[in-house]
């Protein structure tokens, strides 16, 4: 391994545009992803995804992992935390190069495609694509206006799975819809109950057969426009009308990865 | 209405007594939980939960409900978005006498009790307890050491739940551990897949029995003690070992729930 750089300055280029990222919630000035735990970097080497960089605080440096030909920068410990987005930085901040997919590797096999629709919680964004990967999805769409795939703490709620699971990201649903269209994607909408008698619920509808699933925002749920486009699914509840968009979205995975799963 | 009392610095008693709660994610000294928007005032003032005091920014008296016998305090805008805890403010800040239960009240009718253990997210707790209302379990346990059931994220993520699914916190798991065997309750506990071959999937299980559910914490899942008192369960995935602690919990309940309604 190279001898690590030594970076002791908060005015320092790398560190100035890292901090920024953060700050913002996206990628650096490089396009490269913010990574900040072990675990996030780990996941990324066992990737395809591209290692760029690794910053690590002084007292990190037995934790790390194996970083062939990746370059390292060391940092003092506090200046490693003032430029973590976390509360107690585990002192690992990794520069990753984002995976890039193809539409039709979305639809790979057997589609199950989870489609977020403006959801503004990046805590939510990723879990859902946790969950996406969990249960066998092929692929998710982070619709424009959705939380970007790249914030930091997207990236650390989706526990490595963004680093996995194809995605195409800032993408208008009109072209989502045209591609679910061309590839005969069955495209179902979660509602709450509440919306009619007409709806099924996700136990009636057949999640068997190719098919995309629309999760909408955490405020006003699922846009007017996939109201209209897709088939409205619902969560059976006894008693509030709606669940945390992430815990909602999970249940219909977990139900598709069921229905697909009976003998 | 009595005439709303004005105040106008950040050096008011109440103003600093709130700040301090909403800071360190707690009760106010008068032991009132703060609640951080209009749906949570709604929600409880339908709910039996007494509602002390509104303090609500001055743009935002237009948006506030019949406030009848309830004291109410006028703030400047900048005033009330520095006391709150979120980045954008509705401008309205309840302060709400939390709930008591009695423990036999959480196992009244078909028992399905979630039990916390250690989960250290607010917005992971309070959306579980959201799940739990949905599926209508009985009732909710934070165990020592988890996330403040009155800490204002976890209000919030509760989405009002909170103010009606009866709940204990601060518990010893052996108390809690009595009073399953007490009431004769059924204790499963959330496992990995990967734990071994031996545990049942949470299809597999019979979850319409008077049962507890036990959630493990983000990093580490279901504790030592509960893998040994409880028998395990898992979520079948295809890929990753774990989901989101509120995900998989409202999955757990989401099964709990579709098995206790088959005909």
């Amino acid at each position: 391994m190279a001898k690590p750089e030594m970076i002791a300055s908060a005015a320092n280029p790398l560190v100035k545009d890292v901090r920024r990222a953060i700050g913002r919630g996206g990628l650096t000035s490089q396009g490269w992803c913010v990574a900040e735990t072990v675990h996030l970097l780990e996941e990324a080497l066992r990737s395809r995804c591209q290692v760029r960089q690794v910053l690590a605080a002084e007292s990190a440096r037995e934790q790390l992992p194996a970083l062939d030909g990746i370059r390292l920068a060391m940092l003092p410990d506090a200046l490693l935390q003032k430029i973590s987005g976390t509360e107690a930085s585990q002192g690992v901040i990794a520069l990753i190069e984002p995976p890039e997919w193809k539409l039709e590797q979305l639809f790979s096999g057997q589609a199950l495609v989870v489609v977020l629709d403006g959801l503004q919680d990046p805590g939510n964004a990723g879990a859902i694509v946790r969950a996406a990967e969990a249960f066998g999805a092929s692929g998710a769409i982070f619709l424009k206006g959705t939380a970007s795939p790249f914030n930091p703490k997207t990236l650390r709620a989706s526990a490595g799975s963004l680093f996995r699971v194809p995605f195409l990201y800032g993408m208008d649903p009109g072209l989502a819809h045209a591609a679910f269209e061309e590839n005969r994607v069955k495209v179902y909408a979660a509602v709450p109950t509440r919306t009619g008698a007409e709806v099924r619920t996700i136990a009636e509808a057949d999640l068997t057969q190719d098919c995309a699933l629309i999760i909408g925002n955490e405020g006003r749920g699922v846009s007017a426009e996939w109201r209209r486009l897709a088939e409205g699914v619902s969560v059976p509840t006894v008693a509030v009308e709606s669940l945390n968009a992430a815990v909602a979205a999970g249940i219909l995975l977990y139900e598709a990865h069921r229905q697909r799963s009976r003998p």
